[in-house]
């Protein structure tokens, strides 16, 4: 490398926080001849990997020397490998795998992180008998999600929820709120709140049976939106934290992050027509946001 | 405008088909009190909406007249006010309403299409009764697409399903196709069979009730598809449109374009691990893409 | 496959127009050592390529038998290989070789089109040197299209442009249009005109330079959009139209599909200020659509 | 709100880290008659802006009361309105105002965000002069983004670079790296390096020229990108940095993460075809991602 005539001498620097790996690697298993179900009965799990490693990485940064660094193609090996006997539950514990495993066999890596995002499909119905088809599924919303981090040996998860698009159509108001020069907003106390959720959540305990837990949050959002009037966003997201927390002994915190989607009811009063709470647009720019954690006292 | 030194005096051009209109106007409709039902029992309907009106249009691209040509926001309002009385039933009919309009309005008009996306919701769960929450709702996929196009008096009526995501571990295969110098595909028996179903119709009479066969054809499709074992997609598109053209005697044709979406399975005897029809890799790109259609004889 | 009692006797059907082949092919090619430049210089092309056959495929459809039929794993096999010697020029011309190949190879094939996404690269800057970079690049916008179809004899060929963001903040009118009952907007003499391009077009003959065309039609653009008073998104239309005609001898006729990317005025005035042409909300939807043919006379 | 006998009592939970606000405010200004500039001399800014307030917000959460709260729709019209006298540089700059604003307006505000994505856009070619069109532009690729931090006095501010496309097709390899059971790349001394650059840095000092910091950073991105034989992502991530913190005493730090998109030979031996490093799969997934602080020592 030659320089430039007039290139400044280099600075001192030094490497920081940093961590690499895959994404995007797209694992989909079939489990078959399950214990317990009949012949021909299979299930699935579609689910998106992303692992990143952590360690002391200097070399390679500094001075271009590779020795001991895991390539990322091996760790897209390595997630189709364990998949095959350690998928066998949650995306959760199979993170916890995963990280065991690049922490043990990488040179050089001290932590890892993995996170997991789930496509979720139904069974399609069979007309010949209940229960639902043995081996044909529709993809369903919303996502499932986690994150699992750790040094192999202690480990932080964090569970999820996405792209559940809620709404109801009234019981919800915005009212009583600040005025300044910048306010036209009018107080309504009868609103459409319609949002598209995003949560995470913690637990209290190093184990815990992440496939009921995340199907208790689900059912909870679905019966507690809608079960009380709304006085704002805010209102709402404490109240589903507050129902979260009481249902779930396991969970420690919850976030929420929750876009307002807004619906305004389109002015047809200039063209002599009463709307009557009946025509609006779903307006898909800007939005508001309301994001923050519920936690235990 | 001057043209500078050397520009070429321009050619003798016209105006060929052209048309013009408002895109992704996102209507969102809220039914409240509606004969037979209880009080508060709301429904929704939440579309995207475009119309493109066709007619003589030349003196606007010739020499910038605008006279007689209706504004695309005039088009945006209409649709909103329209659809307070109008949106009684499905987007086709909706469609046919709103054609009707720009056709007899606009000056200039002689014909004009309507497309739709829709996106469908499902009532959340009440704890408290049956039938679903009164007015809380959960966004489904698959989206519902219908596409109007007319002169005013007659309409063609397309319609449609898209985002259907649908897939079977088993009882599909690829096997006894030709074999060249480019290819290294080995044939198979049993493999995954995923598709993202984009299907539109259209119908043998003037009238129908568009919302029934909607959900007849939705019906067909999740039953049909993992009926027998495919041979191709081929194979299983005809059968889907024989299935269609068979229950549902209102349909003329009917089209399909599949994606194949890949499910590859992961060598993992490189590793020394019997995959065992068990891990696979979602393949992102490229895919098949199979199209055709099925016709009444 | 058994029937549920009650299940209808299938109707006689028959296979319509059908096609099928691979998608989303992504194809990048390093051009190295080319007669007349340096050693070490290198050119790349980047382009996503789909490719659809049709032909008698009757059988594969209606009975499942794959006989004569190329796998579309095959397809992108030949993609690739064909490359090496034939994408030697223009996508253009490299989709006539294609379809060529599928024609003459493919048993059942008796005509097939290529589509072609390619992404634009732009060298580095090389300090040491004008003239560019050897062998770094930054991709731009906007893409180049086209697609060919054909029986293996003759081809039609369509090129394009697409993804092409242009705005201009003045010279620019909407007014003297048709008022009715749901008209609210005002006329404007000075508004903001912004799209994104999606153009593509037709030829006169059977062969042509389709880079040198390209670039034409893209200086074309760029040049013409800007240097006249827009009485509206048709008339610019129609004159960027006949300019690109008036200049590229080879072209048929081209055709336009323009968003109107609305700025509107945001209304300061409800607090006390004046926004003077100066702030605007860029609305994301809904948008005006503009399309339409300019043909040879 | 009835509670469902067995419903559990609540337990005790109390609000964690929250802020809330409005997202993708799509603001576009033009600038007119700027001093020393020519008479019809137009600049534009595009810019997204998402604005984020902390506080004491705990009232709305808990027992619904707005008391104070400032809405969303507020938060957009001020936007909009400051930007008219605010927004006349960077929007670094713009993004402190913003945070004094609602810091000393909000009644419950004691901090906030705000985030900016700029869109690029050149001036269109005039062909009457140099220095490009008064008033017409074309968009651009990259992205600049901008993060503000702070509670009305103090601020943290970085700035970033997104979307920005590079590849070199030689002087890069992937060689050394550590071999276990599940690795199956071969080391490479000559492979195409592709990435796309998302980058951010912060500051040493509380004011600084950002733009010419930015122009600086983006210049230095593409100089030294290709100016080596690149060991790994990893080692270009951490020249790049070393080069930008040495030519650009302002920044702290900086972060890149880059995704590796892996450009793979396709394998034409298989049909007896020499690829020649001319053939490649550009593959969409799974990447590999390197992310990483460089730092001043």
């Amino acid at each position: 490398v030659t320089q430039p005539a007039g290139t400044p001498a280099p600075v001192k620097v030094r490497l920081g926080s940093n961590n690499y790996g895959k994404a995007d690697v797209r694992l989909f298993k079939v489990y078959r001849d399950q214990p317990g179900q009949p012949q021909g009965r299979h299930d699935i799990k579609d689910v998106w990997v992303r692992v990143g490693m952590r360690g002391d990485f200097d070399a390679a940064h500094e001075i271009g020397d590779n020795t001991g660094l895991v390539a990322t193609d091996t760790v897209r090996n390595t997630i189709y490998a364990l998949a095959r006997d350690h998928l066998t539950g949650s995306v959760e514990a199979f993170g916890k795998d995963l990280i065991r495993h690049f922490v043990s066999r990488g040179p050089r890596v001290s932590g890892a992180y993995a996170t997991f995002t789930e496509h979720l499909w139904d069974r399609l119905p069979d007309p010949a008998r209940t229960g639902g088809h043995d081996h044909a599924f529709v993809r369903q919303m919303p996502k499932r999600t986690a994150r699992v981090d750790g040094d192999g040996q202690t480990f932080t998860v964090e569970s999820g929820i996405d792209e559940l698009f809620i709404l109801k159509t009234t019981q919800s108001g915005w009212a009583g709120f600040h005025r300044d020069d910048f306010t036209t907003l009018p107080d309504t106390t009868d609103r459409i709140l319609a949002t598209t959720v995003t949560a995470r959540w913690t637990y209290l305990n190093a184990e815990c049976d992440y496939d009921a837990v995340w199907a208790e949050v689900y059912r909870t959002l679905l019966e507690v939106f809608p079960d009380h009037y709304s006085h704002s966003m805010q209102h709402t997201l404490y109240r589903l934290g507050e129902a979260v927390l009481t249902r779930c002994p396991d969970i420690e915190r919850i976030h929420f992050s929750f876009p307002n989607r807004h619906h305004i009811p389109y002015d047809l009063a200039r063209f002599g027509i009463e709307n009557g709470g009946t025509i609006f647009h779903a307006d898909a720019e800007p939005y508001g946001v309301i994001e923050g954690w519920v936690e235990r006292e």
